[in-house]
């Protein structure tokens, strides 16, 4: 496949972006990373280059989302190796900015906030997490968005299900002239999700992992009621329970599970932390 | 002059705009306000007149930047007597959406936020206050926003600095694609800074006040020390000062009266909190 275009600069990806729009695009995607790409990555560009004209990725380790205390030093960076993934899924272009080209000058005086959203579940083991996740989407959709007439779509994985409801608030709330296209969570046959930290189980705890999908699909289909399934989750040897809930999809509030709630768990297995969710 | 087109939901604003996009339009000036709106407003709107091809102003009474306990419900709504006087000005479309249009569900759930630059000077009386005009300003970028190619201007008063300030650092910040033109302040022939709120004055209130820009242009002349000037507006019968300060306009940032800084003052008039500014 053509190696993609590799823009470093907001005015270059700007300049390429409408070279092509001009050129007759009639659909841009979008599916920001933050690198280290892996199959589940792969599936989510592969999907993008399916339904649109042109497809942009972007790679950015993003300071904003990362604790004090969590790896952004350590995060793993291999650009070389991720272009030449992404050229094989026939992506055109890979927006791989520094952070001084992303914050100029340093944080941003003026950021997007989740408020409560994003303090809750994922948010209150992460706290800002999702406020600096949601500043640097805010800005890619800007930076991309391609103008009226031109379909603008962008991609994010269903498993991280806080994010995509939170984006997809943003979405609503900012106005965003964007459609956020969901991208199904890919499991294995025995119904692991799959995620990076799944090398870090030893076979016992990827058997005992499985009562997560297990679980979430007894509660999904009514088997189970909420207490219940967090006695079989927490139950299970060697998995400790953080959270499972059900909620509205549009404000993350807690619900009783009903029809279109989802269903969201946490848990520890042996050292991992792992996170799943399902429709109801 | 010809009415303009009134729309009050952003479909409709956006199917206006779009078709006077096709049509040829190069540039689009966009005047965001709370309506009630005076002579101060009404320049601000022939300025976008002149600089631009179509001319978009906005009536919102936003209640995110009001306080619990200030006038959201007695602040003055006067539509058919905007639109009139906007069709003086050769305004071409005014938006003018309800609450539930531009929040629909309510508080938005992701919002601006200006940190510590929005809760300084303005901001420390008025808590959430920037937070919610950024929030509706960015919205209103997004909703008008013509795509690339077209000149895309929006305007606002020097009066209001600060939110000026963090208006401008906002299009940084999300890498917006607008034009800032800020105007700078109307005066009654005495002085007095126009503002919507000047008609709560009586008029010994209004003689009273007319010490904020006398000692404003005594500081900037060197005439008085920002404490002198303090205790002639704290001094003037009626009027209660808030805050003198000086600032670095890029940063808000206190400094000393000095060329380039900006002077920011704040009172009470009777009941009626006014503000006021000038360079030095």
């Amino acid at each position: 496949m053509t190696r993609p275009v590799v823009c470093t600069t907001v005015a270059e990806l700007r300049d390429a972006l409408e070279t092509r729009v001009s050129q007759g695009v009639t659909s841009v995607g979008l599916f920001p990373t933050m690198g280290a790409l892996h199959d589940g990555h792969l599936r989510i560009a592969r999907t993008a280059r399916d339904e649109n004209d042109l497809v942009v990725v972007s790679v950015f380790v993003n300071p904003l989302q990362f604790g004090p205390d969590e790896d952004f030093d350590s995060y793993p960076r291999h650009l070389e190796r991720d272009v030449s993934a992404l050229a094989d899924c026939g992506v055109d272009v890979v927006f791989a900015p520094s952070t001084e080209q992303m914050y100029p000058g340093g944080v941003p005086v003026i950021s997007v906030t989740s408020g409560r959203a994003g303090s809750v579940l994922e948010g209150t083991t992460r706290p800002g997490h999702f406020d600096g996740a949601l500043t640097v989407v805010n800005k890619l959709f800007m930076i991309v968005q391609p103008g009226p007439g031109i379909a603008f779509r962008a991609y994010f994985g269903e498993k991280d299900a806080q994010q995509l409801l939170l984006i997809q608030r943003m979405v609503r709330d900012f106005n965003h002239r964007v459609h956020i296209r969901p991208v199904p969570i890919v499991r294995s046959g025995e119904g692991l999700a799959l995620s990076s930290r799944n090398q870090y189980l030893t076979a016992d705890d990827a058997a005992h992992a499985l009562v997560l999908n297990r679980t979430l699909r007894a509660l999904a289909a009514g088997e189970l009621t909420l207490e219940q399934a967090r006695n079989t989750i927490d139950g299970e040897p060697g998995v400790t329970l953080d959270y499972l809930v059900t909620v509205d999809p549009d404000t993350l509030a807690e619900t009783p599970p009903r029809a279109g709630a989802l269903a969201l768990a946490a848990a520890w297995v042996g050292p991992t932390r792992l996170i799943d969710n399902m429709k109801i």
